[in-house]
């Protein structure tokens, strides 16, 4: 394809059942999904055309949808199709996908209406290979900074559902000075999550990661690397850590969707292996897996 | 106007500049409102044209946009002249108005980038005339519920800002059984507020409301009543209360914008008196206030 071709190329988005341009891609104003953020997103990425542990995916958008009793009646084959659709109408088969559903245009103000017409949009956007040929989409290890802003307590807004509402890690992000992801705490200053990442770090114990009973959104790459690590005899450990915890680790890393998994060089200016031996052969195990169930379907 | 014609009649929004029908008034799925409810917003109320308590309004919103280091660049003058013509051009004297500034369109995802070219939204939606010639919007005194919800805290997101992110909110309101509003606890046990209202008391010593010192969105019309009840000689106190405190007090009403203020006549089963004195009293001082700042200027 030329260049004059590729320029010219918009790319497609997927909005309530169409593909249309970027320019029609809109939604109303008084879409709750703009006004109060009412609604619900997996990313998720494609490997050679097939979504990475799509079940793991659309069982978490349910749970989403059900804490926010969001009732959309519509089905995995559903939405399943809608992202195959939107991959090959941009002729894309290593993609990211971005799947939000939300409770769209209702009669009234902030109380929520049994009845949905929910608002379905499907983003799309090449990524390189992935697997065991892939290369990162990342440009080098991470590096991770203490921020004050706390995560919110489930208590307020529970940490599972994965929200349109993401001013929380937009003011964690803000305060970054040189570093590419936050270390973001709970109310009592234990270690949650990155802004947009789970965090993972390695010492003499072996692997670690704060547990899922505490304010920490139950990634899908953490869940595999959970299992991977387990499958190759690591010790894991599931718990409650400190910022300090993790500054004096041997080895940390961070996991979401579209990263995979990112080694981290250093934790508030303190430097780190990056990446060390187990986050390598971490990411290797993960690539054998993208592998299996993507690419050799 | 005959019925036709206000059938016909469509609601004018007005939308990055442009007055526009309902089915032009849109906004990308790009944008940062949508995607992750990156916005400010306030809702004011237009009597005999005149928007009340507008500079109170407009201190809220920059202090809003200084917490998400939203650099928007528009003035009061611009956005007031905004305001001005989509009542003018919907034809509304008395009315609802909702400004919207949202972070935009930005290249990156989740780390907000310091250029912004802002979304700005208003909506109107005509109301009964206010004032002492007034009716009140609401259908008669409310019903409160304590619900477990709990409220956001500063840490975690500063309660002093109003935003698009308001699941907290809705999850609060989705609760409610038989009841019209939500007592919103914070996360000591201490009441806050409402979803979308604050919380006011009557007992022997006096007028009470929650402090702002904890997590409490500071209301225009609740800092309105505080400065009428002094005025009044009432004795006011901004302090921490339980929810028992609100069960057993003698009058109890909500305030915001729109409501102006709201009896309330029953708080978690239990009745109290709607309005009583002290709430009538305020709620004729506050009418007084509408007609000497709004419709005599």
């Amino acid at each position: 394809m030329s260049d004059t071709n590729e320029a010219a190329r918009e790319r497609l988005y997927h909005v309530n059942g169409s593909l249309v341009t970027p320019d029609e891609a809109t939604v109303s104003v008084d879409d709750r999904g703009f006004r109060y953020g009412d609604g619900a997103f997996e990313t998720l990425r494609a490997y050679g055309g097939t979504i990475f542990e799509a079940e793991a995916h659309f069982d978490r958008l349910e749970r989403t949808c059900s804490t926010l009793g969001l009732d959309h009646g519509l089905t995995r084959e559903d939405l399943s199709s809608r992202i195959t659709e939107t991959l090959a109408a941009n002729d894309l088969e290593d993609a990211y996908v971005r799947l939000s559903i939300t409770r769209g245009v209702q009669p009234g103000k902030l109380t929520p209406q049994p009845t949905v017409e929910p608002t379905v949009v499907i983003w799309v956007k090449p990524l390189a290979r992935g697997g065991l040929e892939g290369t990162p989409v990342w440009e080098g290890p991470a590096t991770l900074q203490t921020v004050k802003t706390r995560r919110i307590p489930d208590a307020a807004l529970p940490a599972g559902a994965k929200t349109h509402n993401y001013l929380n890690g937009i003011l964690a992000r803000k305060e970054l000075h040189d570093a590419d992801e936050a270390l973001v705490r709970d109310l009592d200053g234990y270690v949650a999550e990155g802004a947009t990442s789970n965090v993972f770090f390695v010492d003499d114990a072996g692997l670690h990661t704060p547990t899922l009973e505490g304010s920490v959104l139950p990634g899908i790459t953490r869940e595999a690397v959970l299992e991977l690590a387990g499958e190759a005899s690591i010790p894991v450990h599931e718990g409650w850590y400190e910022p300090e915890d993790v500054r004096k680790a041997d080895e940390v890393f961070l996991t979401n969707t579209t990263w995979e998994l990112r080694p981290v060089e250093r934790v508030d200016g303190l430097e780190c292996e990056a990446p060390g031996p187990v986050t390598a052969l971490l990411s290797r195990l993960f690539a054998e897996r993208v592998e299996r169930q993507c690419y050799r379907e």
